[in-house]
């Protein structure tokens, strides 16, 4: 049966699934639609044409919570226009995600966190809080953001990349994330240590352990990670592009539109 | 409350869970037990003596749906006869399985997949769409399979293992998914580059880097991964089989016929 | 709706969400509180002040329910009081967990395992079954723990290390799990091979391939892993602490406490 608290506050044209709880304080724009057995905790905010898939939680309760029920109040979540959360996704109360915001299934997002527009979460991400990410960034499957992730802007970070944070775990004393500067690619499979930062452009090759700084524009891989060459020297094996990087010239324009970058008429194709 | 849309079959026998939500044009075979909480949605069919957990989702929508949903109609999913998908997985519209599929929780299988019959795919595996996967292959926990992938018959894949498929990331002008023949084993954490072959029973050692292919009959370990014997010269280090290589003939008869392995009669113990 | 069987037994004070499902046979303690859509099988025993969050799945069935559901009964689960099970984990039946006990996000255990008290699983672990755990261990994200895995006490696993268990895959004939002793560290993404043994206090770098056993108090890294130093010589890079290990010497008091360890007020800082 649908639960639809009398103080939650839904938009025009709104469609709302079966079995879907929607608690108090909950505003919810035009247009969205929400898919089955999704549950909206108190105070989450989801802006209008949004979709939410099958069995989403979003504004999952906090620590504090479960110290002491009675007098917790849930954070603030907020969730911009146009985005889509997949079946599966969980997003802890009190982070704020701008508009175009698109997880796949089961991803998990911690508190704390500010993430721009047009952000992508691929399948099983996970988000540990705290973390301050840009706009245009793409995240494929299984990738782990740990607590004081700061990620600029058209990052790609590929599957099952995994960044750390403590200097001599389980300590903790001293917490230093990952900094990805705008347009570096993170290869498949790598490991960074903590504290480490990934230049403008940069590529860290698949497989990779990160022990030191990238710098920009060049092209680091290895265990442990060593520069090897600048990204303009990346040939393609197969010779069907002249230079793939920067990639942001050679990926095509239906790309580029697909994925809503605002420089996506400048290309030719 | 249970949702059951009109124009869906439903066969005899059938066990429907509470608040679980099978939507217009499913086809549901006889003697189909559905847990709690699942949703089916629009042209999901299901063969008979199957099982679905709590919180699965079926039909999951493809893109297009989001683009414009009253224009949408979902492509047929289709699941075949005693097929057992565990508790939280999901598995998107417009693929096909043969019969005996098999999934343990939260798998996730994206659209226009072709799987055999008696697949197995464990915790958290997931498989990326356009995939072409033969019969009697054993996927283990969180093992990750790209677009284009190509998988023969008799196959394992063992946890955390992840193919790629884009030759210079991001730019995906040229995808090129691996290709893994019969009877191959495919190790632990191991990372294959872009197109890459494995041959026909030839066995890649755990965290292995594999950049090139790997000829049948043959083991490759190491990053990045070389061949090092045949794989009739692997030893057991405790002396327990003689010949642990090829697989077909070490394993168990009791383990055979579990995996409804079609030779299994022919095997002593 | 919400779906309590009469034969299940609820405690005082406990909040049932919107949805659930609570089968026969259940015994739920005092002040429990259940989030939505959450599904209790047959005979999950819940100790007191515990909290449920969305989309659980308590006493998931075991292979013998898909062969025979008509003659099946489901193990007994139980778990202890004060835990904390958080959206979207999904626990077999047959089970058995000390008080204390916490779950992230879609986190699977299954059958035949015992777990002592204080024991933390984070977002998307998995434990295959048949486990010894002690007490006070805390396992980060994405952990995998195969069959026959035995852990001590005030143990750390950080994320994506996958243990295995299987001598030459997958013929399965002699299956040997991981021995991790006391307060020994594992860093992430690390892969052991089966049988290995990590001594008490030892401490594995990050991105290691372990293959054979690490004694008490050492230091073990890289591909393949091997010992470097005493855990008494690792020096904090940035100077913040005299001495990060042993860890119980370096962690603070306030983080001793928050985990429950019963030597947190011995602790100065």
């Amino acid at each position: 049966m649908k639960h639809i608290d009398r103080e939650a506050r839904l938009g025009s044209n709104t469609f709302v699934g079966e079995n879907v709880v929607i608690e108090k304080n909950c505003v919810i724009g035009d247009n969205v639609r929400i898919g089955h057995n999704s549950v909206l905790h108190e105070n989450t905010h989801l802006g209008e044409n949004s979709f939410v898939g099958d069995h989403v939680v979003l504004g999952e309760r906090l620590m504090a919570f479960y110290q002491n029920p009675k007098e917790y109040t849930n954070p603030r979540l907020d969730i911009g226009a146009n985005s889509i959360l997949r079946s599966g996704t969980v997003i802890y109360a009190g982070s704020k995600f701008g508009a175009d915001f698109e997880t796949g299934p089961h991803v998990i997002v911690r508190e704390k966190s500010s993430f721009g527009k047009r952000n992508m979460l691929g399948p099983l991400c996970q988000s540990e809080g705290d973390n301050q990410i840009g706009d245009y960034n793409r995240f494929l499957n299984n990738v782990h953001l740990p607590r004081k992730t700061v990620i600029g802007n058209y990052v790609w970070v590929f599957p099952y990349t995994i960044f750390t944070n403590d200097l001599h775990p389980p300590c903790g004393r001293h917490i230093e994330g990952p900094t990805i500067e705008d347009y570096a690619v993170i290869g498949t499979y790598c490991m960074f240590l903590p504290g480490v930062k990934v230049g403008k452009n940069a590529l860290v090759g698949a497989m990779s352990l990160v022990t030191k700084d990238v710098p920009a524009e060049s092209v680091a891989i290895g265990i442990p990670a060593r520069v090897v060459k600048n990204i303009r020297d990346v040939k393609c094996k197969r010779e069907l592009v002249s230079a793939p990087y920067p990639w942001k010239d050679c990926i095509s324009r239906e790309k580029a539109k697909r994925y809503g970058y605002p420089w996506w008429k400048e290309k030719e194709s």
